[in-house]
């Protein structure tokens, strides 16, 4: 176990010389088409709950690779990271690119994690920094509550009252000395030298010049999340707005609020005025179904009252080419659709459209069947996909494309790298199926991965490539606790069955909405954001919702 | 008063012509060299509280504007609006610009307000609805409780707390038939005509286009507010950041944050970190010393928590030519500089600097003295002085470029025009001081002229030209209550004194903080605001500020 520290440290010192190095186990070598999903040879012997990376891969047809033991993801092989690559492996390896050095023996392993959506924050607000220290890497310094997102984009919640910064979660990234918060991207990993390349965001303190640095660590935890996905449908990224972030919610805001004072301005035609006024929605999953009930309640609460001249002209569309909230029940379906489209006094219910996009405009959708649907704005909310930061990893990868994990979420074929969240699926071989990208697996995920790093790291297997010997536990499984969404006008949905095919309690109405309420209450991880979220609940009810468009 | 609204009527039916038509006074003429600001002959008449404007100047040496009666502000002579302008000289000019034409009889008169600072505001708040139409023009579609401003920036108040949607201050803009609030910046005034001229803003509802329109008014209010004064010193528009208006607030702490943050990453040099890190304020007025005691707060309380490997780098100097807080007390004064540059075991306190500015570069100011400041946040708060499109204007202006008006708060020499707060001054002739640019003058302005108004309007003076044998009562008169300034660490300053040289009560400590945040908590505008203030407060007290940087 130390061994392996001192060799990897000689790598190291060597200078990216490509000469192989060994540690206490079996040399491995390994093919690139490794990393196709459906190897069966793909075996994880990790039965027994003792680490033992992959191994038996005899036939090696890449004689450049060959005998480089763990180099798994080639770092020459991320296009996006070549030249910080390329410098690594020279003579000014470490002084072109400062950072944090590998742990010496004595210190306490350094755990770095990417990202910090459900999946990361829960790792890390758990984990025991009497054993670890913590660095995390994200371009967001702050964990979105993305099930109450929907709400802040009409002013039912206010923007802060569903981000909580990470140094809240884990105090120990604001104070110990060897933990950090880095605000920057991840452009690359050397899983065999174990380090991370990392890049600031672009013109960030005023500088145009982005700082690029390498972290080392012990363990590697991989939550990047994913990417919506916009199925390659021309004009998407250039003219659709995603749900996924705070400043989307804050782009739909403020398009929101211009388009409805732009509409009341003279010289607006009517047609003008009702194209800027219509909403349109692509996607009937919890998130657009969420959307539109939000709007629905905004529309009838609020633009009646603030924006009287113009509140005939707005309307809301959610396009689906399937079925809305297909993974709920029927029943529940069926509800979620009358209800959102249900006519009351002003203005009309959501108008739902069977459909699928074949292009986006600047002004306008057009649908498959040719048809064209102007509109104001447009929520696109169609699912995720792997990222491109993941899509770049020269790691094993699942069906669909995300980080391929076994039962306790290690990555195969490297060592001390795990990964979870939307961005990780089970492989194949391991016969599970992969999870839905759901908040409810990721944060379950990262309790479990938490758990398991504090046992190990208890049983002093916290350093790099000393996990061989020790007992990692149970597999991950997961249970479905159910499903919620919210459909406007104080009702909710509860789907509380297993899977789709299982029986158990489903409803639908008032009291789905407190329990929706009341759940997303206890589960919002800071007091502080508890206490605002309730506060902004029912400052909506009482005063209504603020429309003032602030900011550039 | 009829005949003047049909002689009107009539010139527009002529779609622009430029014959001379009257009313039922005497004809007047006038020369360009009215608008000097010193001229001897400029009097009001209406010592008797009679609207009676400028007459009296027979002397014309503009043949071209000889004889056009009230046409005091030539359209043609704003160059922003050439564009406008000739076209509302055309055959089209209806076609081309649509908007809202003149009211007719039996209408209620329509007020147009140009801005939604503390003056308009006030104003409209209190205008009787019963017998006025108002249509309010502002980029901004709420009031900005600039005191507080400064607190918002370092996340001890939310951004939205400070922020108060037009709508809600006057509700009738958001739901009376004939009541409107435009979101567009106002580009031109035709006092002959009764017209403003407006334009959208730009990226406006996704479209490029700049939607323009007119619209007429019967009274027109202008308090369109002043801009922050630069000195012609190069580089300050470039990179400093001003603190007027909430995206300003946003923007130093997106700054602010993204520095903290950013110097905490590997590879940052120990000099760049210090540059980062080092706020420099200028301007020693109650915004820069606010916001500096604010700084100061932050950094003591939350940064030595949140980002404690940076707290021993980070500095706050305030630099001002002269002496800070010049008008307060002298007491105050000193009290306010030992508070401020008190040192506390972390972080140092306030560094106060003497010295000007001679230009600003990207990463650092250089002072007259040859002396270079790195700095990595760089607020600018020297004071206000007109708008560009104040200069634009050709009404008489006070001393100092602001429009000028009499006691009335009447633009003289054109009718039916007001103008109040930042953007309009006390003329020379009146014998009255311009009164300072503040939240207190501006509101009581406001306070002052609706009554005004609906006196007027009760006495059915409030169409356009029918103001002439109606009382306006009282001039108006500023009475100072006291300022007021925190200076950080829940201390504050309070200075009831009338001014300068008169006697009074004025103190400062932790009494005075109590003081101030009762008085602004009783004057924010609506209770939502009031409670959110309050519970801001609160939270910061109990939680800590917040310090996650959302939005893009």
């Amino acid at each position: 176990m130390a061994l392996a520290t001192i060799a990897r440290t000689r790598l190291r010192r060597s200078r990216g010389s490509l000469s192989s190095y060994t540690t206490d186990r079996e040399p491995i070598s390994y093919e690139a088409s490794l990393y196709n999903y459906s190897l069966p040879y793909l075996t994880n012997e990790a039965a027994n709950c003792n680490i033992s990376y992959i191994s038996g891969i005899g036939k090696t047809e890449f004689p450049s690779i060959q005998g480089r033991g763990y180099r798994a993801t080639l770092s020459s092989q991320f296009p996006c990271t070549q030249k910080i690559v390329e410098n690594s492996l020279s003579e000014h390896e470490d002084m072109k690119y400062p950072g944090l050095e590998a742990t010496k023996p004595g210190q306490k392993p350094r755990v770095v994690v990417l990202g910090t959506g459900w999946a990361a924050c829960r790792f890390m607000k758990g984990l025991d920094t009497r054993i670890y220290d913590i660095v995390c890497i994200s371009p967001r310094n702050h964990m979105v509550f993305t099930p109450l997102l929907a709400s802040t984009c009409v002013g039912t919640l206010e923007f802060r009252s569903v981000a909580e910064p990470v140094g809240r979660i884990q105090s120990a990234l604001a104070q110990d000395p060897n933990c950090y918060f880095y605000l920057a991207s991840c452009s690359g990993i050397d899983t065999s030298k174990h380090e991370v390349y990392c890049e600031t965001l672009e013109n960030f303190g005023q500088s145009n010049e982005r700082h690029r640095f390498k972290v080392a660590y012990d363990k590697l935890v991989i939550a990047v999340g994913a990417d919506p996905l916009t199925f390659n449908i021309k004009g998407v990224k250039e003219h659709a707005t995603f749900l996924r972030e705070v400043n989307h919610a804050q782009e739909i805001r403020k398009k929101l609020l211009s388009n409805l004072m732009l509409s009341e301005s003279p010289g607006i035609s009517e047609e003008e005025r009702k194209r800027l006024l219509h909403c349109v929605i692509i996607g009937g999953g919890p998130t657009g179904v969420e959307f539109s009930g939000e709007l629905s309640d905004f529309i009838k609460a609020d633009v009646s009252k603030q924006h009287a001249h113009v509140r005939d002209c707005i309307k809301v569309t959610l396009i689906e080419a399937n079925e809305i909230l297909s993974s709920f029940d029927v029943g529940l379906r069926d509800y979620a659709a009358k209800h959102l489209t249900k006519v009351v006094t002003v203005p009309l219910g959501v108008h739902l459209m069977r459909g699928t996009v074949k292009e986006v405009e600047k002004e306008k959708i057009i649908l498959s069947d040719g048809s064209e649907v102007p509109y104001g704005i447009l929520v696109w909310s169609t699912g995720v996909g792997p990222s491109e930061f993941v899509k770049s990893l020269n790691l094993p990868k699942c069906p669909g494309g995300r980080i391929g994990v076994d039962q306790w979420l290690r990555v195969p074929s490297v060592e001390d790298v795990f990964a979870l969240g939307d961005c990780a699926g089970f492989l194949e071989q391991t016969g599970r199926k992969v999870l839905p990208a759901l908040a409810q697996v990721a944060e379950r995920q990262g309790k479990y991965l938490v758990e398991l790093f504090n046992n190990v790291g208890k049983q002093n297997g916290g350093k790099a490539c000393s996990t061989k010997d020790i007992s990692l536990g149970e597999p991950f499984v997961y249970k479905h606790l159910g499903s919620m969404a919210s459909v406007g006008r104080y009702k909710a949905l509860v789907d509380l069955r297993e899977s789709k095919d299982t029986q158990g309690i489903s409803m639908a109405g008032v009291f789905s909405f407190l329990i929706w309420r009341s759940a997303y209450l206890t589960r919002a991880l800071s007091w502080r954001n508890r206490f605002y979220v309730a506060v902004n609940w029912a400052t909506t009810l009482v005063f209504g919702r603020d429309n003032s468009k602030i900011g550039s």
